[in-house]
């Protein structure tokens, strides 16, 4: 593979290499027919400015990362998607890792990310520890996404899950559930941490104690296998997110329940398939789409210099009531009231 | 930002640079104690050694660029785990970024890949000119990803589309089905034109001449559009992937047939949720990770020299028999028959 230079392309198109060179970087006027001629030799030869080289008088590089840690989950590529859409605004390229929840990994990429010039970070954390949040903060300018670390005066965007969560349960404690189960995705996430938050102090105003909690992962299998494990089903099972109801409605149909006649359950996410489930399901809609944009807005305002003092964003969830739960009819009634 | 030098690592250390040098780059042995004191000192002080100047020396830098049409479609998703999965055993780090179906944008993240010294590169086109493929084949190594391009002599990693939708349809055929409606993809794409061709074929053979096809998009929305403008409900509605086969099931009911009972309808590609659509999907699946697995193993090779001239590889695909066709049991006997 050779390499075309700024020389050669002045010799193709018979032009000084300083006239390329103001072509290319647009520094200084050029008569638009040389311009024409060089902009068509450039093209017949397959020449790439170098980038890298541009951006150091620039003093960025227009480009950002965006670590998540697994790219086959909805729920990350929705948020990807919003700050993918953010970006293309502004003519930033996103490019995209993903850590496979592994900490070594996440540590590995921000490294190569950072030595590959990127003018930011944004990072859905696997759960670094706090020496290498210290060595990112202090090397890359990083807006965190969907998680908040404690400690740490960095920007984030999250949702609300506390509420989303206690929104919920109070719903179903208003449509006549009295007992529950609590499918919980990994224990000590952010994301499990707050919603059983919620779900707790939902019950504890309502003075329900029958309940139980029971922590898995956020998957289909997860809701599969922990649904099997419930001694006796509840009124309600309200499970982590909506792969995890997926697969519990799933299990309760294999062992001969009705959702939602014998037993109700819940999601959490509202992904673009559960309005099509069937029954469909009822769960708390996360922002993903604005948790991806509004992120990337906070990043380039840093990275403009915009600096407006560590944006600390919690978005709003909302609850979607959908057949996989009983009562939805006399709940807008009474909510109506 | 201050930016942490080797110089700075020395003097903290206690050391020359030249060994905190030999450390970082393993380049020659050093004593034990020494290194480790070294590493502690690069851990505190939170130092990235400067991966591009690295690579420059070893003649790669351990990064592999991934461009996909839309990064929240499962289908892409899947792939990219399957590249992932291979790179992650080659210590090679991934990154991706979309395209959104554009082809200027794809142009655009290829020169930005290839400015930022990716080793090479996997490519699910949008569509890009022979121009801009000439031109990216000159500049770096591409394996293209569920794509052909005619004329060119690079490799590339394909599912058999065509011999997929051939024994879906003969399937049909047998179990009864004698007329048929293709509700296909974006017309002129490699999928949607190999899947045509299939379906047209295995009819032919068939000597049945009752069937329509119809082009709309590879979604949910458009399968659910494209049933409604059906004239009449044929046996068998066969889709061009498993979204648009979701969204015509949910049409069909709301006209009120029933699937299979009515009307049989296919899917291409089984995605995971498609075992678990109700009814659960007849499909043929697409070997996604495998794709993205032997893609990357591909790359690898030439990216190490190992050039094994040329590979393309059609992977093979499998009629996936569910819920959603009639006539599966007898299908059964009469195979084996």
């Amino acid at each position: 593979m050779k390499k075309v230079t700024i020389k050669d392309i002045a010799r193709e198109a018979g032009v000084s290499p300083s006239t390329v060179s103001r072509v290319i970087n647009k520094s200084a006027p050029v008569r638009k027919e040389l311009e024409e001629k060089v902009l068509e030799v450039i093209r017949k030869m397959g020449y790439t400015p170098n980038l890298v080289a541009r951006s150091l008088r620039k003093g960025y590089t227009d480009t950002v990362g965006f670590i998540v840690p697994d790219i086959t989950n909805p729920f990350f590529s929705l948020i990807i998607k919003g700050a993918e859409d953010f970006f293309k605004k502004k003519k930033i390229s996103l490019v995209v890792c993903s850590s496979n929840h592994d900490v070594k990994e996440e540590e590995k990429l921000i490294e190569m990310l950072v030595s590959k010039k990127m003018d930011g970070l944004l990072l859905v954390g696997a759960g670094s520890s706090n020496r290498v949040l210290n060595s990112i903060l202090n090397k890359v300018k990083v807006v965190f996404v969907d998680r908040v670390y404690e400690g740490y005066d960095a920007p984030y965007v999250v949702s609300d899950n506390y509420n989303g969560m206690k929104k919920l349960v109070w719903y179903l404690v208003k449509t006549g559930h009295r007992s529950f189960a609590f499918l919980n995705g990994e224990e000590g996430t952010y994301s499990a941490t707050e919603r059983l938050r919620g779900f707790v102090d939902a019950l504890k105003e309502a003075g329900i104690k029958d309940y139980v909690v029971f922590f898995g992962q956020f998957t289909y299998e997860s809701g599969f296998s922990l649904v099997k494990k419930l001694g006796k089903i509840p009124d309600a099972v309200v499970c982590g997110n909506d792969l995890m109801a997926y697969g519990a409605i799933d299990a309760l149909e294999e062992m001969g329940y009705e959702v939602p006649k014998n037993v109700s359950v819940t999601g959490f996410d509202d992904l673009p398939f559960s309005k099509h489930y069937k029954p469909s399901l009822t769960t708390v809609r996360q922002p993903f789409h604005a948790m991806g944009y509004e992120s990337a807005k906070i990043l380039h305002w840093m990275i403009s210099g915009k600096n407006k003092k560590n944006k600390k964003i919690v978005l709003e969830t909302e609850l979607i009531i959908r057949e996989s739960t009983k009562g939805g009819s006399e709940y807008e009634t009474s909510g109506n009231s």
